[in-house]
């Protein structure tokens, strides 16, 4: 099966076709530009290199959340207008999870982290466990569900499993200095070419999902922002 | 610093652009065009994606082999067109070492492996070694430098360690029912988006190599074939 999968939902842009466990392609751009501006320009451009055929297409994987509102938006945006037009359905893949897939094989907890700003970090704990059975692979297994906490309170569920981690994720360079006075078990930062979201990884994970029948249509399709957004919490605020 | 990297050692063309350990930018194919079809247009697109100018660029790094021949020249070529056009150094990067660096954190041996014809692979062993320090950081030790080797040659060093492997490269497909028979200790496959060059490896280890001033000039620059080519081959057997 192929699949196309998208990722705005950080500050990376990414775009990815995987068909049958092989990365046919991948763009990835962390560059100061706004994702409308990045995203389908790049699908295009990749789609024109490997001359992908849009009508081959099975499903439409997609970070779905959480992540920037604007980035979820223009990424759902894409997702449904491709989805609409092609009639295929959309995968949505939490983005903490497809994240933390960067680091395959490792025998470490896996924490990704994105900055969510209000002191507030979009986070998850992960591992990776063997299957039974040669040759020997690895599922990655939640500990603790994507969610949004403070870096405190992330931190502190972290060394409680007292194992050693590595964090990865956009809310790095913002919470490094954070950490090293939250941290009290051993841990590390993944290098930069494995530190941010990849569409490709999303794209392995959609098979799976796909197998299981976890998809949607793109109608019904909505992004999962975790948090409501900040123009929702200000009317709100007025109301009260 | 600045660099661009380069990859088109193996099936995959690969082009990535690394800003102080941070990747600005990658794109990564794996399709049946030649790497002389896509490795300057995909880099002519993302450096016009991320308004790159060339004049900040300090070097450029490549997988400089061993790999496909073909490949290899197609990519030392544009290394060295660039590097004499911008008069900036080339840095050498021995293609297995770059292709180990996707399992970054694995506590496993990783063994890369590319199909290297005539019943061979270009293959290493390789482990990351835990550095002194917090943060924790790896670096990658070779145990065994990148050679061309049998399949059977390469399987029964892994099995000497008795410790589990990890494989990955496009070897992979080709002697994956080979390493079934022949493997004895635990083995598994990287994933599909981490099992292939990435133009953003090369480039995060050129980083080091450069502040170590382990680089060329573009004219001293040659890639590393490990063996002769087809054409010398033949040449020298008529000789005798």
């Amino acid at each position: 099966m192929k699949i196309i999968a998208l990722d705005s939902s950080g500050l990376v842009a990414s775009v990815a076709i995987v068909e049958d466990q092989t990365l046919i392609g991948e763009y990835n751009i962390q560059y100061k530009k706004t994702h409308s501006q990045t995203l389908l320009p790049m699908l295009n451009e990749l789609r024109k290199m490997v001359e992908l055929d849009l009508d081959t297409v099975d499903a439409i994987a997609l970070a779905a959340g959480p992540g920037s509102f604007t980035g979820l938006r223009i990424g759902s945006a894409t997702a449904k207008g491709l989805g609409f037009a092609m009639e295929k359905p959309i995968i949505e893949i939490p983005t903490l999870d497809g994240l933390a897939c960067n680091l395959y094989g490792t025998d470490k907890l896996i924490c990704p982290i994105m900055d969510a700003r209000r002191n507030q970090v979009y986070t998850g704990i992960y591992e990776y466990i063997k299957k039974e059975g040669l040759p020997v692979s690895y599922e990655l297994s939640c500990i603790l569900q994507q969610c949004a906490v403070s870096i405190e309170e992330i931190a502190e569920k972290c060394n409680s499993f007292n194992r050693e981690v590595i964090f990865l994720g956009d809310g790095v360079p913002v919470f490094e200095e954070k950490l090293a006075e939250l941290m009290k078990v051993p841990y590390g930062f993944a290098p930069a070419h494995m530190n941010r979201q990849r569409a490709s990884a999303f794209g392995i994970l959609a098979e799976d999902y796909y197998k299981k029948g976890k998809f949607v249509s793109a109608a019904e399709h909505a992004p999962e922002y975790l948090r409501l957004s900040q123009a929702e919490r200000e009317k709100n605020t007025k109301r009260q």
